[in-house]
């Protein structure tokens, strides 16, 4: 794509504006965000362009995803591990996805209020993700934020989620390193954890691991350490490891920080980041076509009309689930 | 769908047929499913008609799928299973899935022969399923299958698996009940197993232990047991168990069948079979229109022309993948 002079829909010069963000105008970064956001035609047509060349200037940073259920200390755990990050001398991104609140209220505000210090360093950049529309639609505009962090110079992009619905499997398609955090329990630890999340996680760190905690949370380490060997070895060979931190003092963050900058080294070195990031672009643009083909056929009004009924007939086992597929698709392609 | 003097499309009597099939008749119940095997429009409209009418008559029949890698010894544990349920005066019906062979060839035919004396007895029906043109396919009609087997009376069917891409996924989205059969290994039983197989076994079978693997299978019981406690409780609250079995010995059938019956009494108890089949059936009906859904998609000549240039573009990371799909939509849809 070409660029240079260009006037924005509503008459912004987006040029300018992209300029502005690969400076590191923190103000410029929050406002195309804010236009990836919206749901405006004129904006999303802005927001696209940026997205582009955001993209094609193809800048290197660390994905970092970070799951946990509520009561983990997702919040704390971000703002030490940013704190840290800037303590060395590098800048930091923090995008929020939680499709299930609104910004407005809920945790994610909640959460972006808790980060305080962090928010208001310099050389960090904190901001939730909009509710959407659909969990496919956060996910995709999260993706196209780490993409302008990226060009705004964060090297490393720690993206945030709460674990609900599908959001962990897409912040794990959009992230180099995937974290799991977790807090030590009354030795069930592994009971009643989502499904899958295991087999994701590159890491687990034990949070509140502290005063009286600390034995409970080696307890933990050791259950979670034999978990992960139950799993086939992650690409390029890396072995997740599961490290003790406290957000409260400020414990673990060194070795929680030394293991992933391993991980970076091993994966640049075997070219695994690369070859992952390939294969996650691929699957966001096979799950999007899918997504929108699927939105399509479930709003067509021949279809919006025929469906709950034959549904119906499905789950009674009335008539065959292809026949009823056959009937809808011949609907939707207006055939009788 | 009104029954009585239907003249299929090649001037058979298909309601012939369905009246042979719920009497039992073998024959007829094997040239239906070559039906629904057939890839003519003229057979598959007869198959669909058979189907519909094998569905509506809704009999109660257990469907367990049962699945293992190559060398667990499937085949020799599927026929003494059947074998032990035919001395307990139970009809069976066995179904094999292999999507990566084709029938003439490979394991299936192989399969199929080494069933000798389960093949013979007159109370059991053994079919490998055809190799189709798609995981989607082989799946959409090993169900029918299930459903046409039913209708012929058969209160237990059994459908066998190798684990070759989805099919274990496909099998246990069709079965009420899913068996993992293992064998022990060097003290490396859950290293390489596939990603979440795990999670959908109701049981695990080890098999093959007998004379001097008895205290190694002992050790693979022990260790499953401790795994299948890592996962969530399955719907119901059925807790998984491990059991060893021999089918050179014929050992372990009675407390295998045990285990499956009251995970049956239970089920239906509690209406999990009931709902689980809703649920399963709406997947499908869902599944089916989103594979047809993308085919007629992919096959599109404007997408096919356009496709790989702009896959490879977002593998590159030179556009965004939102971006690229897109253009392929708008493509897809006519537009410029």
């Amino acid at each position: 794509m070409a660029e240079g002079d260009r006037q924005g829909a509503k008459g912004r010069d987006v040029d300018q504006m992209l300029d502005r963000i690969r400076e590191g105008d923190r103000g410029a970064l929050a406002r195309a965000i804010t236009l990836v956001e919206s749901t405006l035609e004129a904006d999303q047509e802005d927001a696209r362009y940026l997205v582009e060349a955001a993209m094609a200037s193809k800048p290197e940073s660390l994905r970092i995803g970070i799951t946990g259920i509520p009561g983990v200390g997702k919040s704390s755990f971000i703002e030490q591990l940013g704190l840290y990050l800037l303590s060395k001398g590098m800048k930091v991104a923090v995008l929020a996805v939680d499709p299930s609140s609104r910004i407005s209220k809920g945790s994610i505000l909640g959460d972006k209020t808790r980060m305080q210090e962090l928010s208001r360093a310099a050389d960090a950049f904190v901001r939730p993700s909009p509710a959407g529309n659909s969990l496919g639609g956060v996910a995709r505009k999260t993706r196209e934020c780490v993409s302008l962090c990226e060009a705004a110079g964060y090297p490393v992009v720690l993206i945030e989620t709460v674990g609900v619905g599908q959001s962990e499997t897409e912040v794990h398609g959009m992230t180099d390193f995937f974290l799991l955090l977790k807090i030590a329990g009354a030795g069930d630890e592994l009971q009643g954890m989502k499904r899958g999340i295991l087999e994701m996680a590159d890491a687990i760190a034990i949070n509140k691991a502290d005063g009286a905690n600390l034995p409970a949370a080696r307890e933990a380490q050791a259950v979670f350490r034999q978990a992960l060997h139950l799993f086939p070895p992650k690409p390029g060979g890396w072995q997740p490891e599961v490290l003790l931190c406290s957000s409260t003092e400020g414990s673990g963050f060194v070795e929680i920080w030394e293991l992933i900058d391993r991980f970076r080294n091993q994966a640049l070195e075997s070219g695994t980041i690369e070859r992952k990031r390939r294969q996650q672009n691929v699957g966001w643009l096979r799950r999007t076509i899918a997504e929108q083909l699927s939105e399509g056929f479930y709003e067509h009004p021949a279809v919006r009309e025929a469906y709950p009924g034959l549904e119906k007939e499905v789950a009674d086992q009335r008539i065959s689930p292809f026949t009823a597929a056959r009937r809808l698709l011949e609907a939707y392609a207006g055939t009788p």
